[in-house]
């Protein structure tokens, strides 16, 4: 059994392996026309100006709350030194993926030019390199920090341990809520920005390089959607991988006949099995062919390859480890899995533009922007209802198989294949600034058209990917909440209970407030660029006739410091609200809150992503040329539609998974204080 | 104690006759010009149009619905009987308010041809007229059925009587669906309709006569305002008091000093006294001022000696009653009179435009469409914050002083002055019939100046009555779901088990998925509308000259049918939910599913409601002169928010409520099925 643990940093070790070689692959690659170089070097560094900053001042918070971390809880330093290597390993995964995709968007450009094969091949490869060093340090982190801890407090149970790593994960949360909020604040105020003084005031085309915005505006692509949703999803894979550990002890406990351990190392290897299917399954992951319908197959094909090879390895894993309780935990793992695919393809059919939702409100765009609005909203709280079903049956039959160790792992067997569908998922970005590239690099249409075709699939994957990081999320956080009622001893958490029930009512509150200041945060720091961008179509003479460059550097500074001043309040509630409640209303109402807020929330982040995409999409299908195309009136509509779901799909919804998240694993961590 | 149980049809009944004096009042008054008398009797016909084709279609739902409770339920032939009653009393209350209102918004507009007093004194009699009427025709139907049972079966213990008697209020229940459901499809669609069309396309100003849907919206306002929100709160009403009742029986058995029939009595005699304290109240409500700060402060007045009355009634009565208990009931009951008095004023500074929630919102119409409908919706979610907390301090209180109980009766004391409060509240509607009927009968500036005078502050006090309707809602809702607990003989109902916890789930996903419906709803029957419309302005000749009359019952007709024809399915999930999930789930899922429900559905709701009142507000701050004034590109993006806000704030927000309750005492009432 020991030696067996050692496969999660053996396996970790080959997914970061296969990373540096795919990264290699990518830095072989020719970096283009001068042009190209230029516009890529400022998109790269301005990324790295943002990353940098953001790391300062996230060191800070992450100094003080170890400090304090170290002082208050029992064992508290070591959780502390495993809540700043969690917190670290995150942090170096959002890093390897941004320098990585800023160094691939150009080169993919490049490639372009050669055909479409080409082109893919380069973009997918930056996502592999982002997928397979979220899961790798992931992983390597969490189990090399377990194993050292056994080395540590030799004398020490397994349960206590489990608890100490929990700093690990806490610390993977402070930087999702950093990379998350922080970055979604980023992407959207510089996108919004853009486009409204770009498109709409100066009339210039998206993606013009006499917006001064415009580089912002392709770092935030960057911003949120790889750093960002890199380290919500390795919240995601570590916070599930520790709630299953941590109900595997307390699991173990009940079935004297098997060693507790095994319990506890079952989710370590899984994940570690997992990533040597997501390596396989990106071998298969290649086409030549340039319909987009060419490149959906390649992903298909890779995922469920990957995923199929997950199911066999969870089957004999299951049974070789955990006997005659084996089947129960296969079930489980399989139920997860299964509803994590599913869950994407409801996104995908409530947001794409072949599919009757954003074809109602495309549809609706004709009688304008209001009923645009209505249409989009009313689809997106509508798309609620499969997710949920979906989720209910997993988490149902996880729990009849294998009790809450069983909900804890349906979360993990959701994120066994985390290394390649977070490749497919971080793709995209390097699609999308591709053809941003291509775009301001004045390459042919032919060109043009391999990018554009690229990233109407990342467009795609785009959707899926958020649904899937809300259904694992919502799954983490539930798997987490099962474990806080372990740590604070309670055997049941009743809503008749006034405490509970009032616990219920703030956490239901909690993601409307989180929302709300995510929200206007936006526009807040958007109002600064825009402010920004007039001065300087003002200010510098030149600049629209195209004989004079705009200053890049001002709004990416000013995007900076306007997220990362906007994101601490929210920050401050999600860290705050959970310590509050459990120390004023007793540990109860806390996890009355985190059901609340748990519910609540995942509705609302569903509402806002999946309106969000569609309202994206039936701009674009106007667009094609479909009800008066560009420039007509339902034209117009649409770009209101697509502002407004802006926030929603790509700063707030997403917010919410960090929201979730966070308050679980600040209650598991902070636990003894409630007792 | 037996005698002081017949103060309740007694009180009830002055009520009764206090809404008839009123009612001669407003018949005295003249019923002005030719022209006036023909726009009121064509809206006074529409609605009574509407109301007769919706009646039949609940009388079919009703009988159904009572054959099937007749036959499967224990007692079932008087339940059925108990919940005709109280569905036919609902329906009595609902007419008579249309009636009133219908008949005095020409008056009022005559009245205001004499001066402020008099039409201020006519508007708010009618708005009397239909408090007292709810309360009257509730507390009387109640205590009657209560008192005939007792008659009926001797033998019976009081708890029993009251499971039974909870038919009545399912009655009320199945009014408010199709009342406030189907009213507020109806209102939005004529009011979406007519200005899609009139104002957008045609050109033409609001209220105009030669829009065919002008009559259908001034309509809709009766059928929405008075009707909707009468049978909203008639249910509220009626649903705290019985849930009182069934936690009274409980709560009884703990304390032998004390008879059960006190504990049972009590929020009878409460309401009995509120309705005189109401009625007091409204001899304190007048003014000869011509400013509408001195209309706030004549209802303020009235409002706040009632609640004062009602603080000293709770006193002397609960220690009469309730001996040393009573003191702990008296403070759940004060905190539940002065939470709805709270939210109300909350409910107020979000909506209103001289602070700063609604003025942030008008400040965005500057920079579009899209920043308009981001803060709005922004600012509606950050709405949640006080009501939450406000009704989480109110139950926390009432259950440390009077347990489960107390938290009925906070539900009760908020309602116990609502002959008043929903007075004030059913005063709007007339006041803007008035407005309209002014601008239609051409009458002279200095009439019109009136009219806006009292449309202004009928706006403010819908907003007002929006917030406490959803109050008092979630907290009936909670009243419910406590006696639902009872019923079904549940002590703990612990989120820690998995079944309870997909109840939660999929109880909140519910109120996202009946909105969903209802707002789509509202856009299908719009856009029936909007083609009538279109094709009258193309098919009558001379209709947009003024020579030619447009088809006014037309339009009414269409809206009636396709508001019917929609609701059908919300109506059905509201009901059938609660149903599927306890038969299939269990007991326990249900009463997860009531809980998530709620938590969600009440963030919901006040967002929506919020959010819409602010909007609609920004833009009357616009029209006002402010930002550009009318026809600016600021006021073109207020209008599509207040578009948006339509069918949030008439339509889904309040839909809300009435899914929280109707699917709260669905659970009480089919509870033996559950066991």
């Amino acid at each position: 059994m020991d030696y067996l643990l050692y496969l999660a940093p053996v396996c970790a070790l080959v997914g970061l392996l296969f990373a540096g070689y795919q990264f290699l692959n990518i830095r072989k690659e020719g970096e283009g026309t001068e042009l190209i170089q230029k516009i890529t070097a400022a998109i790269h560094t301005g990324a790295m100006v943002y990353l940098n900053r953001q790391y300062r001042a996230i060191a800070v918070f992450v100094v003080a709350l170890a400090i304090i971390i170290a002082l208050i809880l029992p064992n508290g330093a070591l959780t502390a030194g495993c809540f700043v290597i969690g917190a670290v390993l995150s942090a170096t995964a959002g890093y390897i993926g941004m320098f990585t995709a800023t160094s691939a968007n150009g080169r993919t450009a490049n490639a372009a030019r050669r055909g479409i094969a080409d082109a893919f091949k380069v973009s997918f490869a930056s996502g592999t390199v982002m997928g397979m060093s979220v899961v790798g340090l992931g992983l390597f982190g969490l189990s090399v920090c377990f194993i050292a801890l056994g080395f540590i407090l030799p004398e020490m149970a397994e349960a206590t341990l489990v608890n100490i790593l929990a700093g690990f994960s806490l610390g993977a949360s402070s930087i999702a809520l950093f990379a998350r909020v922080g970055g979604g604040i980023f992407t959207k105020a510089a996108d919004v920005g853009a486009d409204l003084v770009g498109k709409v005031e100066a009339g210039i085309p998206e993606d013009d390089p006499r917006n001064p915005a415009v580089i912002a505006d392709n770092v935030g692509d960057n911003v949120g959607d790889i750093a960002g949703m890199g380290a919500d999803l390795y919240e995601s894979y570590v916070g599930s991988i520790l709630a299953t550990m941590l109900l595997g002890a307390a699991t173990g406990a009940l079935h004297p006949d098997i060693p507790v351990a095994s319990f506890i190392a079952f989710p370590l290897i899984l994940a570690a099995l997992g990533i040597i299917a997501s390596i396989v399954g990106t071998f298969f992951v290649r086409t030549s062919k340039t319909e987009s319908s060419a490149i959906h197959s390649a992903f298909n094909r890779g995922l469920l390859i990957a995923l199929a090879l997950v199911v066999v390895i969870t089957y004999v894993a299951s049974d070789f480890l955990l006997g005659d309780f084996g089947f129960g935990v296969f079930v489980a793992t399989v139920g997860g899995l299964i509803a994590g695919f599913l869950i994407g393809q409801i996104t995908e059919f409530y947001t794409s533009f072949e599919r009757s939702p954003t074809l109602a409100i495309a549809k609706s765009c004709e009688t304008g922007a209001a009923t645009n609005i209505i249409t989009g909203f009313a689809k997106g709280m509508e798309s609620t209802i499969f997710p949920v079903i979906i989720i209910s049956i997993a988490i149902y039959l996880a729990y009849t198989f294998a009790g809450l160790y069983g909900i804890a792992l349906a979360a993990v067997g959701m994120l066994a294949t985390l290394g390649i569908s977070l490749a497919v998922d971080a793709y995209g970005p390097v699609a999308d600034n591709a053809g941003g590239i291509a775009e301001m690099s004045h390459q042919p249409p032919e060109v043009r058209k391999i990018t554009d075709t690229l990233d109407a699939v990342g467009n795609t994957t785009a959707a899926i990917g958020k649904g899937f990081a809300i259904g694992s999320a919502a799954l983490t956080a539930l798997a987490l909440f099962s474990s806080y009622a372990i740590a604070v001893n309670l055997t049941e958490i009743s809503v008749l209970e006034t405490p509970v029930f009032i616990g219920v009512l703030i956490g239901a509150m909690l993601p409307f407030l989180f929302s709300s200041m995510t929200m206007l945060a936006v526009g807040k720091a958007a109002y600064q660029i825009v402010l920004e961008v007039r001065r300087q179509f003002k200010e510098i003479a030149g600049l629209m006739e195209g004989t004079a460059e705009p200053d890049y550097e001002t709004c990416i500074a000013i995007s900076t410091t306007s997220a990362l001043r906007e994101m601490i309040l929210p920050g401050l509630l999600a860290i705050a609200a959970p310590v509050i409640v459990g120390l004023v209303l007793g540990p109860g109402a806390l996890g009355g809150l985190l059901v609340g807020s748990l519910a609540a929330g995942f509705m609302l982040a569903i509402t806002m992503a999946n309106a969000g995409g569609a309202w994206d999409n039936a701009k674009k299908f106007i667009e094609q040329g479909n009800l008066g195309g560009k420039g007509s009136d339902a034209h117009k509509a649409a770009v209101t539609g697509d502002t407004v779901g802006d926030p929603f799909k790509d700063t707030s919804g997403p917010a919410i998974n960090i929201l979730l998240k966070l308050m679980s694993i600040v209650a598991v961590v902070f636990a003894p204080l409630f007792l």
